[in-house]
């Protein structure tokens, strides 16, 4: 019966635990990349530490990401200055900021750019390992060992114009294997040898609470038996997103629909520390941007290659990052969207992509005939796009010089990328509202004591879908997974990295 | 320091009330369509019914509508089938799904759809005066006295391929003034005739809930002082959405930062509705939908003419809803959109619109260079616009035959209709999870008692911006406010109309 009372969406009451069966001062919800850092942090910060993870081990659906962190600013970190980008924090900020959308949040960008380097020294710390080299071009998880990447929009319109580019993707060197899961086992050691106490299996069902809303501790279910957890200092939610939640999706991302992809998620994205979150008062925002990938590269040719809608227009310069097209993709009337390609640049697309050759011509006329498309209207974009493209130019839409490439070498393909066709996997970046340092807000922006998010429980730097880079939500995860870290624990200042 | 402990996204705890200064039965906050029609009905069921009202008289922004409310099926109200509209509840129940979007709520429509006709006998009964007369064409407020309009988009594509249009905007009989001031007015004073007692100038500043979070009443300033409300059934929040809270459009719906028009408000819509319901554990979804409209009508020829974005592409039917027009103006890339008009359907646009003309000229060419466009782009649009049109087709987005005209009659002209300029009226549909009864839902679907909620202050029927037609809201509040307050009084069954 006890049991009933009590959900992520209705906190258990503080009058209602009669023993606790565990007391710390901080307890972290998720051990993905978000709670790692925010129990490293917490423990060097002197507080008792407890991290209850739902899943038999760490890693979370971080360890499931490519691994590179968005970094840079201050000069460059070591792999940029060794390959001649002298990153500025200010077009750092300029670029994160022009990402963050039109509710970019500024204070948050601000610690983020003017602490960059700092991250990267106290990763490096931790024990995860950072080559100097670079990989230039078009990259999605090289799986090199190498360091730097171009790992977003940055070269690409209109970001080009906000800031200089410069690559910030920062891979850790791992060969073979995802970096993402090297990442998190490198900061869940770190934070199991800081001394935070670790029970895996342990499902947080709620939060506990008092009557005016601060929050105490957790409710958790290990052994299939309900616990009491006290957290003297705070709760850190970090329990990623809601991927995974069909309810969840269609109440606040419903364009989810119209892919055929699953949410990305290491199987535990069910958006319970949001709700766990909203059941005290907290406030979610931008649950509707759903960050979308059409891996259109590798290869890199295809860049070179134009997307079209059913109508047979063109919508966006390629060169952007795949998240951003993706987006683009979504808001076109139709589901059919075509890349196309000439033979110069066809290479076959990746299996994992699904993107499938839809038709081919000696013509584009043939194309366009073979897709069933009204009569000169493919063949109008492909001719604008091949008489600019010659001269290095994009009018329409803004690619730049060195993507660009007539699509005149027959024979002409249309690869399909439609969408519920193609892959188009996607994740979550809408939750809590909070302070940069995990503090979670109500809709007014009261301050719900006891109560911290990061990670993908959170809005954070990367929130809105059109602006995303690889590496942002990792960035974000690690960087002010520490400060709520050191926040809950009572020394919310970073220290000297 | 005690009004400092409660905010509407802060309870005060039923501890902290040492005395109630109002006792009822049913709370209603806010005396615009769904306030009014909740009070009527939970009166009419036998409750104690108290209305605050935060302004000095009724109406909200219901009161700044054109007053049609949406109704048909069932085989027709009055109106249709004077005018030969047999329309069936299934055709009505398929469009209201359609309009609905990706989480149409079944339930809700089905419910709607079933009752319609009896809605609006009852909105009969209660005094609004419906006439039987209908005006063909593209209409938006005629402000003629009569009473059918096509107010949708039934006869455009998509929606007419899932049901037969059918005309199902329904306008009181009002000449000369806003037909939804005569609305409120009725349902207003029917209120009072009831029973209800009204308290306006009456700002709720918070909700009173219990360490369950079961919601006992309110906290109201009333005189400039605050008082303590206690409803022994349940509060009903019918305060209205969120378009004049900048902080919160920032963070649900921040496209609005494209549009120069002022969100559409009696002056009230603050959101406070919405963040009571959140912070006693109610979900609010869909509050990234903010419907825009762009009025292209009056003059009902310009319907005729095509919509091209700043590449010269078209994107839309535009015979479809101007509220479906905007959502797609706001996808394009950049923020100029022109409406291509010829000599033949040119007519001056309402200076409401601010839709001024960009460029004139004897060729598409003279356009096309007027307004810096790339070459050909805007005269292949035309070029293929007019080739199918004169065969009354449009292949690529679907216009209806009746609407389609090649643009061949010199002098030619393109008017700016751009995003930032252009009259763009909006209001918000995302609020908070509740039943079709109004009874408010946490994120996981469990009653959050006391609670009932409304109108826009709700997440109601219309919950999908491109879906929209005018009448949807009204029909909601009306409707819906009426099962709350009947929800809330006891007696949830809607009475024979």
């Amino acid at each position: 019966m006890a049991t009933q009372r009590y959900s992520p969406s209705r906190p258990c009451r503080l009058g209602d635990v009669t023993s606790w069966d565990f007391e710390t001062d901080v307890i972290v919800v998720g051990f993905g990349a978000a709670g790692a850092s925010a129990a490293i942090e917490a423990a060097a910060a002197g507080a008792r530490v407890t991290v209850f993870e739902v899943a038999s081990g760490s890693g979370g659906t971080s360890a499931m990401a490519g691994g590179d962190i968005y970094l840079g600013g201050n000069g460059g970190t070591p792999a940029q200055r060794a390959n001649g980008f002298e990153d500025t924090t200010e077009d750092f900020f300029r670029y994160m900021m022009l990402a963050g959308g039109p509710d970019a949040d500024e204070a948050r960008v601000r610690l983020y750019a003017d602490n960059a380097l700092d991250h990267y020294r106290w990763l490096e710390e931790q024990g995860v390992p950072y080559r100097t080299t670079y990989l230039p071009g078009k990259r999605q998880a090289p799986g090199t060992g190498d360091c730097l990447i171009w790992s977003g929009s940055e070269d690409a319109w209109p970001f080009n114009r906000a800031a200089k580019p410069c690559p910030r993707g920062h891979l850790p060197e791992v060969v073979g294997e995802m970096g993402g899961r090297r990442l998190v086992d490198t900061l869940a050691r770190r934070a199991l040898e800081r001394g935070a106490r670790v029970h895996f299996d342990a499902r947080v069902a709620a939060l506990v609470a008092d009557d005016a809303q601060r929050v105490h501790g957790v409710v958790v279910r290990i052994d299939d038996r309900q616990r009491f957890a006290r957290a003297r200092k705070g709760v850190i939610l970090c329990a990623g997103g809601f991927a995974l939640n069909q309810e969840m999706l269609r109440h606040y991302a419903p364009q989810v629909a119209r892919l055929a992809a699953d949410g990305l998620s290491a199987g535990h994205d069910d958006g319970s520390g949001i709700r766990m979150g909203q059941s005290v008062g907290a406030a979610a925002i931008h649950m509707d941007e759903l960050f979308a990938t059409l891996p259109i590269y590798p290869p890199e040719s295809h860049v070179k290659g134009i997307l079209v809608n059913e109508q047979g227009q063109r919508f966006i310069n390629e060169d952007a990052y795949p998240g951003r097209i993706a987006i683009y993709c979504m808001r076109q009337i139709g589901d059919r969207i075509y890349l196309l390609v000439d033979h110069a640049i066809f290479e076959q697309p990746t299996a994992l992509s699904r993107i499938e050759v839809a038709a081919v011509g000696e013509s584009w006329e043939e194309v366009e005939r073979d897709l069933g498309m009204v009569e000169g209207t493919l063949v109008h974009t492909v001719q604008v796009h091949n008489r600019h493209a010659a001269k290095g130019e994009d009018p329409l839409f803004h690619k730049g010089a060195k993507w660009l490439k007539p699509l005149d070498e027959p024979p002409f393909a249309a690869l399909a990328c439609h969408l519920g066709q193609a892959f188009y996997p996607y994740f979550t970046l809408g939750g809590l509202r909070t302070l940069p340092t995990g503090q979670a807000l109500t809709a007014d922006g009261e301050s719900v004591r006891g109560l911290y998010a990061a990670g993908r429980n959170c809005c954070g730097l990367p929130r809105w879908a059109e602006g995303y880079s690889s590496g942002m939500s990792l960035g974000d995860c690690t960087f002010f997974g520490r400060l709520a870290g050191r926040t809950a624990a009572g020394s919310p200042v970073l220290p000297e990295g």
